[in-house]
């Protein structure tokens, strides 16, 4: 058991748990019809914004954080997956 | 059925210009040195985000929206596209 020394951080890989937030707005030429089913929406806008700005669409506005948090304000599965990742030497 | 709609505006394509806004919050599970270079951490945050959640991913919020807007608020380009589009019968 190498706890006391995992626990000051000398993790074999340099995993963490971060929050990240995606805020994105954009103008696009749609058809009517496409923009219906609400649980199509997000991926047709994600793969509209992701194909590129071009005459059918235009940026407004992007804004992308990501923030360290602590372990404990994860979930346990999170957690677990955590621990699982920062006691294997599996990962590159 | 068709006939009001249609009539009002006799568009062969019900093509619009659309305000899209995306808010995503979510927890992520990451090595550090990923999350580094700003020009890739909105493809791979997106990345991670449509592969859906599981134990790397926990989806905190999720919000989106899309408006109709009036043509002349985009871009001479888009609205020269959506001109094209609209005398087009080749869109289906």
């Amino acid at each position: 058991m190498k706890s006391n020394a995992a626990s000051r951080q000398t993790n074999k890989v340099e995993v963490s748990v971060y929050e990240c937030e995606i805020h994105l707005k954009f103008r696009l030429i749609e058809e009517k019809c496409a923009l219906g089913d609400r649980d199509e929406l997000l991926d047709l806008l994600i793969e509209a914004f992701t194909s590129g700005a071009d005459d059918y669409m235009e940026l407004i506005e992007m804004r992308v954080e990501t923030e360290e948090i602590a372990d404990l304000d994860a979930s346990p599965q999170m957690r677990r997956q955590l621990m699982r990742l920062r006691n294997s030497s599996e990962l590159t």
